[in-house]
């Protein structure tokens, strides 16, 4: 873990209150929180823009009523292996499952794979969460 | 599950041609697949604009070396319960942990658990998936 | 215009040269100034959830031979008058205008006038761009 | 201007009935006409994406009393004069000016631009609104 090190910030006054109100609505307990979260995610957004190694999940949904669907499915994340770290199915009703997919690798065979699992005949919905490796975070 | 029903579109020549072009790229087999996949990814944020009861994921990134950081985050887990299907837990490395959180519930309900995990001093970056229960994109 | 007010953050030392270097970058001169910005980036993003007063832009593409379509286009937005502030035209080409409206108001309004810009046959594309009165960011 | 051309597309039925309900909320008269918006949209998305020629719209807050910052933005437009094609000033208090600059120019080039206008100590906010040079969307 690296050590902590202190920067003085200045800011306009009232620009100070609207922010401290809006971090005390969404639970910060210091300001210093609240700004290392804003600035990991603008850190996130540039590993994903610059296209670097990333993490994420690709969540779809299906009925696995729908013949072959699943084999399909299962074959894709076979292919994608390498960038693939574990999934985690939902039976969300009686025909509808939610499959969340954490994928590690670079920003665009990330894209490129949850491309491929949303265009499978069959899947209703699916979509990307951008979260980082963490590595340049800390 | 309904029944298919068969209608007429038309389109600009140039236009179905730089459509069929991106959906070649994307890997679909056929136009009604792809237009049935913008039509449902504009339902689903509809869905989520309304309100309504949808599903998602709700991924972070910790350090599980943070003292009393765990508790602290699976006690906001218990406290949701109700929002919470199931949680998917990854070993990035030795320091970093990526949790996801398979959630189901009233949309606003949802941001506001994303927010109350995200904002826990040692998480270091979280964000949101929005999908769906699936019951109106059949 | 009010005050500067300085107070201390305290960073880990591998986010904090992340930060430096991204904002380097961007073409910032100092921290403050880039902090400040992703303070000011997320209370807008607040002010449109909130559906307070903003302002904003829509800007949307048309094809000016498209019989009466410049006519619905000049309705719509004289029935919206007390959002509209002033309308930009530009010539792309022989065929293609792009029309850039200026607006404040209420977040909600201001999203449904953008839906019926966008919705009008012969219309290519809309797009809205979310800004701000300005009232809360000093 | 391209000919009109014609096709059958495969719905299911609930799909179907969620989506003449959305489009009729939106505005839109005919499913041909908001299918075309969707294509659309995902078209400009892809242009972007692919870094070609594009258009779109910066959009900024400042405060004209700050000092030489008027000047300041003024010279970086200048400098980017071949990226601009046009820019409408609005006067939204005492204080508070909104610009709105057209542009049109590689996707990169102009993200570059939005972040050099954005960037400027002074400037309270800054937002880009992608849209298109129209020519593949006929």
């Amino acid at each position: 873990m690296s050590r902590l090190v202190r920067f003085g910030v200045s800011l306009e006054s009232g620009l100070l209150e609207q922010f401290d109100r809006l971090i005390a609505k969404r639970g910060y307990t210091s300001r210093s929180e609240a700004l290392r979260d804003l600035i990991r995610q603008e850190l996130v957004h540039e590993e994903w823009e610059e296209d670097r190694e990333v993490a994420g999940t690709v969540t779809f949904l299906y009925d696995h009523h729908t013949r072959g669907l699943s084999a399909r499915l299962t074959d894709i994340q076979h292919d994608h292996q390498d960038l693939i770290i574990s999934t985690q199915h939902i039976h969300l009703d009686h025909h509808t499952c939610l499959e969340i997919v954490a994928v590690r690798g670079r920003a665009s065979d990330v894209l490129k794979l949850a491309n491929a699992l949303r265009s499978v005949k069959g899947v209703r919905h699916g979509s990307l969460s951008m979260s980082s490796t963490g590595k340049t975070l800390l």
